[in-house]
């Protein structure tokens, strides 16, 4: 096992009825900024759930975060911070909106010139303004961790940003929010979080046999409740199953003591920036190639990922990993989500030269869990991606 | 799932040579006062390590906190404490011994008439002396839980406290301190934890199929790496997943959503006020009895225990339980762990009777997690353990 630090000081409010706990959690004497999306809590009821709970609090609002929260629209929100004084801020909304709401907690205190510097320059938030958040969609993992990423149209660059002032004061986490979540991002959230799971999981083994079973039993659950959430999303005890399994897919916790990989990601966010294409999807065409591509140094936890995960009980270590590849793929499709660039775009077939360009030009040589998967390696993935 | 709320603030900084982060993880203009057991930690070259770690720091120390740590003993460090004008504390040991801090970080704070208040009349702590601990005994968990036992031999009592200003701000855990540790107390470490988790665990279903497998995790990674740990407790991977496994047992993950028993803890703190049997055998002596006398309560949860943690795959859901707490007996026995009070005592044919008596007398009519283990039950349970 690795040495590690850990510590995740978010409050987490889970169930039914949470959001009414709202007003407790936010300081009395609060300037409150309360910011979303583009619209969808104010048909789904809610935006008024919140307000209800809210009472008589001042409160500023900032509506309009897109999905892929935008550099420039925050730019606006945090004109409104600074003209109005306030000093918390509340999310209410899914990852988009919550890793816009850390960027506007870092950039609120922030003193340098610009701050898209603590993106490119990658400053590290010891202390940002406090926020809570009203998750209104599982996948990301936001609402309990410390890390946020932002994207700028202009540049199309989507980068990363985090530290420990970012971690939410409070989340609030009703899984009847589910109820009315459209299929294709339940469908987005299971595979987001799944693959949350693999990108700290599927690398090479480390003795780590606590984390690789609390991994294991995220996949397993996703797997369980992933098929009954999408088919009935009123079915309470699976969206709850479904919510708090995102949230500890990327909490911290299973990363501690292993080795992480993030490939997928990286290659992935490029495909979002390229084509618009649904994060989790990006993740669901880059990943099984990134496997098959990196093979041999993976196989031993893919094998046991398809011992434990799929009950996969018979062949050779190379084989159960390559029937574990192929599960998790027939997984995907059994969400209806597809796992081949081309089922997304006809305009495919320079996509991994750009990359790969765009990876040179960047200087990341070394992605991957043993920092060696080169931009060759990664045209390849793109391309057995096609 | 049921509602929760979740917060742990403790920041763990895990693995070799840890100990040497301590002098960082304690404001620079601190009074310190150092806690410790009995002495062990200067035998091992613990003491040694945190000296060095703490550099020129002006620490006072205070050694010679007894397991169940005692009220009377506690209160000379509480002295020390207001004398010296302390304003952080360090624990370095076992759960005794940060059960012990706890108490005093409460205790230092608290303007009543008496600390003993705070155990009888089960005042919550909101705000507590800051303090550390560097753990020396993997067991109890009381390094990230805000919660702790207090023993005062006068009247025969062994009282529980807690509340939200009693995490730890940091816990060092170095699984090399496990090399030096006796077989005895690593057995106990390990029932210990294992019963933690079948305390929070073994109780009715509650669709929390994420929790259930977290704390299958825990089961099993203890079940694996124990008789490791056991034979050569210089096994670093082995003492490292043990020693995470007793933090995660009881930092309040796994209770989260799920009923909770804690029956077989309080039954058992009283073998230990009567024998002077260390904790973790008492569980052992107490659980299998428990589970046996309310098996129709906690079948199908014994059964899924049996299933997925020791592999039992054929036979009804009675007889896979009744076969899983036969496996945990013996798991226990492998372990060089008795199940049986007359393994430890002659003198136990009364015992049952002196339990239930002292039941009676503090109206404890209802343990378990339906509220309806009685005194008699209790008497009943006592009795099949003998």
């Amino acid at each position: 096992m690795q040495n590690f630090e850990f510590k995740n000081p978010t409050k987490i409010l889970f169930g039914k009825g949470q959001i009414a706990s709202l007003s407790k959690e936010i300081p009395q004497d609060a300037k409150v900024l309360m910011l979303y999306g583009g619209g969808s809590i104010k048909k789904n009821g809610i935006y008024d759930q919140v307000k209800a709970a809210l009472g008589d609090k001042d409160i500023l609002e900032f509506g309009g975060i897109p999905a892929n929260p935008e550099y420039e629209v925050l730019l606006k929100a945090l004109k409104v911070i600074k003209a109005e004084k306030v000093d918390f801020l509340l999310a209410v909304g899914g990852g988009s909106v919550i890793d816009g709401v850390k960027f506007l907690a870092s950039a609120a205190l922030y003193e340098g010139d610009t701050p898209w510097d603590i993106l490119t320059k990658r400053i590290r938030t010891e202390v940002g303004m406090p926020f809570g958040t009203v998750l209104t969609l599982p996948a990301t993992g936001s609402e309990m961790n410390s890390g946020s990423v932002i994207t700028r149209e202009e540049t199309k660059e989507k980068l990363a940003m985090g530290g420990p002032g970012l971690f939410p004061q409070f989340s609030i986490l009703d899984p009847e929010v589910v109820h009315s979540i459209p299929p294709r991002q339940i469908a987005n959230g299971i595979v987001d979080a799944f693959n949350h799971v693999l990108e700290q999981y599927a690398t090479y083994p480390a003795n780590a046999n606590l984390q690789d079973r609390f991994a294991e039993s995220i996949l397993q659950t996703l797997i369980e409740i992933g098929p009954e959430v999408l088919k009935d999303p009123k079915n309470y005890n699976a969206a709850a199953n479904f919510m708090w399994s995102c949230t500890m897919a990327l909490n911290g916790l299973i990363q501690k003591g292993v080795p992480t990989d993030w490939a997928v990601h990286a290659i992935g966010h490029e495909l979002t920036a390229l084509y618009g294409i649904d994060h989790a999807r990006t993740l669901a065409i880059i990943g099984p190639s990134h496997y098959k591509h990196n093979f041999e140094s993976k196989k031993e936890k893919l094998a046991q990922y398809g011992e434990r995960v799929w009950n996969i009980t018979s062949g050779t270590v190379e084989e159960k990993a390559q029937q574990a590849i192929d599960k998790t793929v027939e997984f995907y499709h059994q969400l209806d989500v597809a796992t081949k660039l081309s089922d997304y775009t006809d305009n495919y077939n320079n996509t991994a030269q750009i990359i790969f360009d765009r990876f040179v030009e960047r200087g990341w040589t070394g992605l991957g869990e043993h920092q060696n998967v080169t931009p060759e390696d990664v045209k390849t993935i793109v391309e057995m991606s096609y």
